[in-house]
């Protein structure tokens, strides 16, 4: 506590109406301690750091200038929404962040009146905005100007596009501010990258008479505050440049320096004061300005543990286990390495996917195609059409982005891309909207499609060479976030038996049938259970589709009662083995059968731990559900752990 | 037959290889052969007809000068691909089109090798073909140039961006011809259709010595063939325009009138000789070319049942009940007088969803977003977070494309969305890519989600006063292409108790728990149960989500056997009552519980009952389901009707 920053302006800034009177100069050291208090709290809960210290003056020239939150302020994906945060009412609860309990790392509706619209997914910003002004044009009460603040990288998806050619059509007063500071969560790819990289580079030789000529209508008139510094910045920048955004409609502001609140604040006044229609604002920023360690690293701070605010340090909790995700890059590094036909595709997450590794490995077969899931699935479905074997790594929430391509590119065509889907379940501090629940479901009733999720990083080992394999259909497996069991690592992956599961051990009345890395909960459960006299039979699925019948309507025979346990809602593998019971008549005559899936409601984030007991499926759940299904007293003492 | 009309041209033509020795003048001779070819098939088997008659230069042209099938032809949607089926060795079976196993009226590739990706939604063909081309360049063997062919209206989806945005940035050798018929399905919407206008209204004040400058590398050596044409072309036309395209990486060329292959011909083999990196050639066309009742009808002859060649009358089949469509439409109109904060969305399906009626009594609450299901869902959630009630019209497959917006956007922000999903089920002529299947799945494994389901087109009347008074959480309602049951229709709607099923009729033995509007069929099944001594229970669950317990384990309680249906894949409906028995222990003692759901393959077009029958949906399915679960002997002469 004692090595707090001083802030004393901040601390006079409960919400953004305290802001009101300030002086610009005041505004200014205002951005100073915003900053400081920014870092201070991400040393101590970890968290999405070089954003929020890239967006500290456009937060404060945002709230100084507009009323929030009548006046609705959106942030794309919103991982850069702490200094956002801290001026909005939550400044005494931001050392929370991303705890259980505590505040979400992204905005949030029933968090705060000021987060009009959450995110957490990137590129919905401008869609959600033309939405809130288009209601207010029609009447709605208390909506005042719509805001979205987006970055470059949210620029590559689809849907950002989709949302300003609609806006530029429809003609709403609405306000874009284009966040651009050349670096989104990977480094910028894609063409509309190097455009808005022209527009920045071009700025200085703009013709100035024609700039001035543009700019008539958004300035403000020569009396009123900020005149003299607007008309400053037109000698510096430009303004009825970014031909393509004007092309879709949109008046084009900038660029400007996102860092100079002498810049930001007499351009928002001018839009404020004058725009009748979309207007976009070019604000060039830093990613981690402000601190240099964050400044100074290869990914600007994107993502930070807990770290010492002088150094930098990260403190990163010592690690026994490889994590999935690198286990799935060395897998996958390992089969290109004998099957040259092997290219894999990542939409703008390298790092996040591993892919990087591969990368750097195999250059020209990687492929970032951008935040563009959509895309990305289809020409995936293109690698595979002319025979070779893609793989799309991608995140399962993200996955949701490519749903119909997967549908109608890739299932319907029957094309063997292989879905690499890490993530899988509950994620933790990145909360509801990182979880990884519907996959299953989504992907298990596909015609065609082969899903499997793996039960440790071994199992993922075997399924990356399965899916190499799997060459006259599309594939899947899941796995989770994190690290591994730290089982015995296998010396390469060796294809699996395409629909058939594994016995782990074979006991006797209730049976346990798992998929995916449940199962080394089950194993506890299994051993607690002894204590019973009980001695479940465990067995891994290890695919969802096909299912492996044989397997389940043994279980079903030879045990009085089956339990299912995945990763994910209902729908998915506990549906499928119910559908495969029913068929078969197996009900008719009784079993005692149980499906355990997540809970039906939308977690808010904890560790990965906690959110699994919050959805009863830990060890002591699983154990506390074989009691209550063979009808076993609980012993004195025993239970969730 | 007699009234074929003469093709000597194109009776020499049984694959495209045949037409490279014809001389220009005979590809224009023959592209009016394939005109006519075109008509006269559409006139037999209905189908989109003003799509083909657009692109038949464009067909002749590409297969004139490329080398099908090694390169790589993508129709984008494709439902324009009819001339091109007719050349490429499909002629014999062209009046077999959409009919039950019959040609797909869609490209397809287990259909023919000269359809090297198939399609049917749109703005997939940039991302199929770049794919390839990556592929290509990476060694596979058989790929040559990959060439997409893309409406105007696909360009207004942002996986179409997505794909150039990406094609730019890599730089492959891509062929886009962008098809400009300024009218995809419905008008055009968006600015980047105003944009596309503007460019062809400015063309000829364009400087012509610029335009040569930016020309040259793409323009043949003079003493090749069809160099005096191209460059007559150049001074009526324009190459080194189309700035937004160039930003974004291409090589533009256009445009050029896609109607007039001595235009054609020259730029596509210019482009051939030449190309390095990606190119846009913009053609403008007419929807509808050639055929007066197509060019002077208002959708320009999109889709057509069977019609008389010389008239263009259609033969439409008498109806006796409204189409659910309209019902929808009718019902939301109604509400929508009463209530002023309704308002509807549509993705560039004004008729096909009946919005157009909402939108002629309601023109300032109807919004056409375009081709754009990511950003019209979640501009959706942006009107409703403003306090309105929008409803959100899309055909189930379309949602596909929006389904990450449902689940971040709407579900987690639990923002009262109503989501209008038409065509669910299967739905005839279209086939596979467009069924209706998935829906129930991933919308009612969302929590906070209510999903309903229509019986009939009074039950929708119904439903849609119940999405209205959702206020607090987002809801579906779906219902199946085509015409109702003809049952009395209330005057107007009245919302339905959220989470409760309705009983149809008290049986015992065995209920049939129905979602949908299969309940007609469950219905005629019952009837002809009565043979057997049999009363089915039969209930109308209208809801999966919330589903109604009491009914589902009542229902259980009170009878040997339980049969549920719904017009969906496995995971949906049946599957919660699945759930919901096992949790309740009901499985423990014996049920027989049967979930008739959606078989698990794609299933080619035939009509909707047709496909019903290979589904084993029908009334005599359901009637074979309940005597095989009670295990009653069937009598003689009965069976599948």
């Amino acid at each position: 506590m004692s090595d707090r920053p001083k802030t004393p302006l901040l601390d006079r800034v409960h919400i953004p109406a305290d802001m009101k009177n300030f002086s610009d100069a005041e505004l200014i050291q205002l951005a100073h301690e915003l900053r400081a208090e920014t870092v201070s709290a991400v040393s101590v809960t970890g968290g999405h750091l070089g954003a929020g210290l890239g967006v500290v003056e456009l937060t404060v020239g945002l709230h100084a200038v507009f009323d929030t939150p009548r006046d609705q302020l959106i942030w794309d994906v919103s991982h850069q929404c702490y200094p956002h945060k801290i001026l909005t009412g939550r400044r005494d609860r931001i050392r929370t962040l991303r705890q259980k309990d505590g505040l979400s790392g992204f905005t949030k509706r029933k968090e705060s009146p000021y987060d009009p619209f959450g995110a957490a997914h990137s590129s919905t910003s401008i869609s959600a905005a033309l939405g809130l002004a288009t209601a207010r044009d029609l009447g709605a009460k208390g909506v005042g100007d719509c805001i979205a603040v987006i970055g470059d990288g949210s620029m590559s998806a689809g849907m950002a596009y989709e949302a300003m050619n609609n806006a530029g059509h429809m003609g709403n007063r609405l306000i874009v501010i284009l966040n651009d500071n050349e670096m989104s969560i990977a480094p910028p790819t894609g063409a509309m990258s190097n455009y808005l990289s022209r527009l920045y580079a071009e700025a200085p030789i703009q013709d100035l008479a024609q700039v001035a000529k543009d700019a008539v209508r958004l300035l403000p008139p020569p009396f009123q505050e900020g005149a003299k510094r607007a008309r400053d910045l037109i000698k510096h920048s430009v303004i009825g440049h970014g031909t393509l955004f004007e092309e879709l409609g949109f008046s084009y502001i900038g660029p400007i320096d996102g860092h100079d609140l002498n810049q930001i604040l007499p351009v928002l006044r001018s839009v404020k004061a004058r725009a009748n229609g979309p207007v976009l604002i070019h604000a060039i920023t830093k990613k981690g300005k402000g601190y240099a360690p964050a400044e100074d690293s290869a990914d600007r701070g994107h993502a930070r543990a807990r770290f010492d605010v002088v150094t930098g340090k990260q403190q990163k909790p010592p690690s026994n286990a490889p994590s999935y995700t690198k286990v799935f890059a060395q897998s996958l590094i390992d089969e290109a390495s004998r099957d040259d036909d092997i290219v894999a595709v990542t939409a703008a997450m390298p790092d996040g996917t591993g892919l990087d590794l591969f990368a750097e490995r195999f250059p020209e077969r990687c492929f970032d195609v951008g935040i563009a899931e959509q895309h990305g699935v289809t020409f995936c479905a293109g690698i595979a059409a002319a025979g070779m074997k893609p793989f799309c790594a991608m995140y399962s929430t993200f996955l949701q982005r490519g749903y119909d391509q997967v549908v109608h590119d890739v299932a319907i065509q029957r094309l063997p891309v292989r879905f690499a889907i890490d993530r899988a379940g509950l994620v933790g501090a990145d909360g509801p909207t990182h979880a990884g629940s519907f996959d299953i479901a989504f992907l298990a009733n596909l015609p065609d499609m082969v899903v499997m999720a793996a039960a440790d990083e071994a199992e993922l080992v075997h399924m990356v060479a399965t899916a190499v394999a799997i060459d006259d259909q599309p594939s899947a497996f899941r796995f989770p976030r994190g690290e591994g069991a730290g089982v015995e690592m296998p010396e390469r992956g060796s294809p699996l038996e395409i629909g058939k599961g594994r016995m782990i051990r074979e006991g006797k009345g209730v049976a346990i049938l798992s998929f995916g890395a449940r199962l080394s909960e089950v194993m506890v459960a299994c051993e607690n259970l002894g204590a019973y006299g009980l001695s479940p039979t465990v067995a891994d699925a290890r695919f969802a589709k096909p299912l492996d019948r044989d397997l389940v309507l043994r279980l079903a025979a030879e045990h009085e009662a089956l339990i299912t346990i995945e990763e994910g809602a209902i729908g998915g593998f506990g549906s499928h083995v119910a559908q495969c019971l029913a068929d078969a008549g197996v009900f008719d005559t009784g079993l005692k059968f149980r499906s355990m899936v997540l809970p039906d409601t939308f977690q808010d984030q904890a560790s990965p731990k906690d959110m699994y007991a919050a959805a009863a499926m830990n060890a002591p759940d699983i154990e506390a559900k074989v009691l209550e299904v063979l009808g076993v007293t609980r012993l004195e003492g025993s239970g969730r752990g």
